[in-house]
């Protein structure tokens, strides 16, 4: 999927919303728990639920692993089940991973490769060879860490070189290692003013902005900083919607959260004429 | 295990190595393929064969995930046979995480208590927050990315503010989270004359030194920067060992390339009169 494809996607939804898969086994409600994979049950109706709402879904690869081999047998049966199913969605593995070149590579082949996912964010530490083998896989996307939604994002990213932040390095860096068609950028909504000195320095790019919601991080104030002429912007929400309930109808409830957010961004998209 | 727990067992074995267990499927000799779990078989013969010269292995979670479930069973039985057969062994999961902190704990759990893994490797963009969440298991380390190996260190780790470049001000910032007995540091052996300068910073710390051997690190440098009375070092290897061969003597091969490694070691142990 391209640019220009994910853009097609978001103006048939009316929507930019991406619905963060962090599922957590002692958050699901206890009636799942009778079935054999309580995790991938939860998450079927999840995505049954919020689909019409969503341009895509981001499972949280922790959440997973703690499970270990289960975890990930939970991952590859939800990722099957979306690709079958809701074949057009977008789906990013959140994984954060970065490593030296031939090790990068195995993380690259993991997600893009054994698993089709669309795309994987990534960490900037290590630098251009940590990240570049991701970018080997055709019409898939990197999504590099530049500005977190976390506190402890003030402990290096605004690490300052001649009026240069460290999280601004990253951006002018590593815009020359992909295009607006393979690489987007992490940035946390709980910083929405930040947007718009980003946007100078990333216009065409999307970014993914995780933060809204239960992180505190405000929608409306993202669209305005971060929207482009493509809308530019995937903006993820995880606690927010799938643990809005804990009873039997926490599917109905999350849909219903999807739904208030794409309302709300169908209003954005219609100010900006996208839609 | 504590730092002098650890310094205890190096003493003992007269050696500072860590073997890293990047299996990589398509490199290991093709009379392991007939097993169930070739993977698992690979590693088996090489911690056999290591085991005498070693302090500590690590496996590069990368080159287990990429086969995705079945990866992670590779993973989960290795690093029990360590457990089992033996115990005394520091194992590192080379897994270079990190998140906001609900996520960090999940990765937390995923390796520190899940599996038993000793310490982890954590990357340290996103501050402290994605890093403390890491240090709530009793007896277990966090292995914090200072100065990578690679070539890509030099874009983001080099990053001067007032004199003071990234790296070491994640060391200088970081070192307040944990203790010398729960926190180490990775610094690239490609760097070894960096490691003075570190040295100033985290006197007392343990170093994980990657990069000796097929990376090009020098072991003799790496000793005369980095050393410090209680040894304060763990040197990894990686291929340099456990694919110096490729016959069905490879496991043989790989215990000779240990050996010699530790034989060098001691040399520096001795020289230091730390044995």
């Amino acid at each position: 999927m391209d640019q220009s494809q994910l853009f097609k996607k978001i103006i048939a939804k009316h929507s930019f919303l991406c619905v963060g898969l962090d599922t957590e086994l002692e958050r699901i409600p206890s009636f799942l728990l009778k079935y054999k994979d309580p995790v991938y049950e939860f998450n079927k109706r999840i995505i049954d639920a919020t689909q019409q709402y969503t341009v895509a879904y981001k499972p949280n690869i922790a959440f997973y692993e703690c499970s270990g081999a289960k975890g990930w047998l939970s991952l590859e049966s939800t990722l099957k089940y979306i690709r079958k199913k809701y074949p057009g969605i977008f789906v990013i593995a959140d994984a954060k991973r970065g490593d030296i070149g031939n090790t990068s590579k195995m993380y690259a082949r993991a997600f893009l490769e054994n698993m089709p996912f669309d795309a994987v964010t990534v960490a900037p530490y290590m630098g251009e060879d940590s990240v570049i083998p991701f970018f080997s896989f055709k019409d898939k996307w990197v999504i590099l860490l530049a500005l977190t939604s976390n506190k402890g994002a003030d402990d290096f990213q605004y690490h300052n070189e001649d009026g240069i932040k460290l999280f601004e390095r990253v951006l002018a860096v590593s815009k020359k290692w992909g295009t607006t068609d393979n690489l987007m950028y992490v940035v946390g909504a709980t910083r929405a003013e930040m947007l718009k000195d980003i946007r100078k320095i990333v216009p065409d790019h999307f970014l993914l902005i995780p933060g809204v919601g239960a992180q505190g991080g405000n929608l409306e104030e993202v669209a305005r900083y971060g929207m482009n002429s493509k809308c530019g912007l995937l903006v993820n929400s995880s606690r927010g919607i799938i643990f809005a309930d804990n009873s039997r109808k926490f599917d109905k409830v999350a849909g219903e959260k999807a739904r208030e957010m794409q309302h709300e961004m169908e209003q954005y998209l219609a100010e900006r004429n996208l839609i």
